[in-house]
């Protein structure tokens, strides 16, 4: 599971309060504990936090950097900041995100393979979030072909279906699992399938038991990287279990200390 | 998720000593337990108790129906002891279970219909479980098949494609996902899908963790019935949640206290 820790984002607090003292300290603990807790890359994500979001972003990078070398995927839906930030990524980059008008995939492939990056595109256009399995199967495979022709391969491609808050849009997280079953037939090898976990329950009761029980259904439909919550320890646990349950590594008495410790 | 609750078996302990003492307190209150915890059926199987299963059985039955009318799986492998057994119960009956031979799936079908009872067949033969999902599917259309002919219709019917211990047959829970898959496409209605869930962790450590987990993975892939613990509060969140997760039922804010409180 490629777990990209959601930690660092300005739409909490603490990194929101530390982006505007520029006290480095929290963000590099931030990057440091998510590591430490099994992540295998980290979400870079401003939020809220800043008007001035290339220097914000500019400046979490190279906190982050003084203290890991973990891939950093750059999260900001301004394409100027984006061209900015990834030459400044030491390790691998992941751009996130791309949505899937096919201008914006031409731009954003151009920019991965230029900068040698990871590239995660959504299953949104201008007409927004497809409503059934199929929608969104269809513009994964323009995303696909569009990642091809530039020279894009599958491996560095994450592929993200889009899922919807459970108590606002109750269908779609069984159509994000119907997508999922589908787009891993949609080449050989297939893209990567990534999620916004956290999404599906947004402003619900009992967030962390609908997030790992989410979180299992669709690493069963095909699911193999979350934007996520590392620090979440009954997750981490989950995800790796479920990797056990699909032969990605083999039973042992100590499978969870194995994968989760230091 | 019908949730038939595995506790009243004798290879328990507790029940192995009621049994053999024909001490019907234990056995009632793990009637009344079970249903209070969710169940929404009982398995009644004598385990390794006793050499006189026919006897044993019928006082199992006698027990439970007098302090409950729960549904009750009558789970043996012996032939004459399910015939003796079925019309002695009063609500509904399941047997659980018959293999996948034609002439045993003729003589239980027949047995079904003429009881009015639900059916467990599971995709083994004479030649063993199938080591691939393939295999699974193709004995269960073969089940289906026989069941239509005798009568037996699919809200009658629980496929169940058998999950093996993940310690020693690693890649049979990821095929019995995909089988799980395609058995939901085998029909409209498709039969029921069943699974006996606590094989998946059987002397593995962290069998709660590895329960939940797949138990959601497998919802996610079409299950719906298991034979399985309803006293592991987290097993019967997770099988709620799923299921919200599946819009069998709509959020709101008290969502397990609505299924899992008496």
């Amino acid at each position: 599971m490629y777990v990209i820790g959601e930690r660092i984002n300005g739409m909490f607090k603490d990194v929101k309060k530390a982006i505007k003292g520029r006290d480095p300290e929290p963000i590099k603990q931030l990057a440091i504990d998510q590591m430490a807790a099994g992540a295998s890359a980290l979400d870079v994500n401003v939020g809220p936090a800043a008007s001035d979001t290339l220097d914000a972003m500019l400046w979490l990078v190279d906190c982050i950097q003084q203290v890991s070398d973990a891939p950093l995927a750059i999260d900001t839906p301004k394409y100027d900041v984006m061209a900015e930030v990834l030459p400044k990524v030491k390790n691998t980059a992941i751009i996130n995100s791309t949505k899937a008008d096919e201008d914006a995939l031409d731009k954003y492939c151009k920019l991965a393979v230029d900068n040698n990056a990871s590239l995660v595109a959504l299953t949104i256009d201008h007409s927004g979030v497809p409503n059934d399995a199929d929608g969104r199967v269809m513009m994964a495979a323009t995303i696909l072909m569009k990642a091809m022709e530039a020279g894009l391969t599958p491996d560095r491609l994450f592929i993200d279906p889009i899922i919807l808050p459970v108590n606002v849009a109750p269908k779609q997280p069984q159509n994000v699992l119907t997508a999922l079953q589908q787009l891993t037939l949609l080449s050989d090898p297939p893209p990567h399938l990534v999620l916004g976990l956290s999404n599906v329950s947004q402003n619900c009761n009992r967030r962390e038991l609908i997030n790992r029980t989410y979180l299992a259904m669709a690493i069963g439909a095909g699911l193999d990287a979350a934007i996520m919550d590392p620090f979440d320890t009954e997750l981490m646990e989950t995800a790796v279990t479920a990797e056990l349950l699909q032969e990605k590594m083999i039973y042992c008495g100590s499978f969870i200390e194995a994968v989760l410790s230091d």
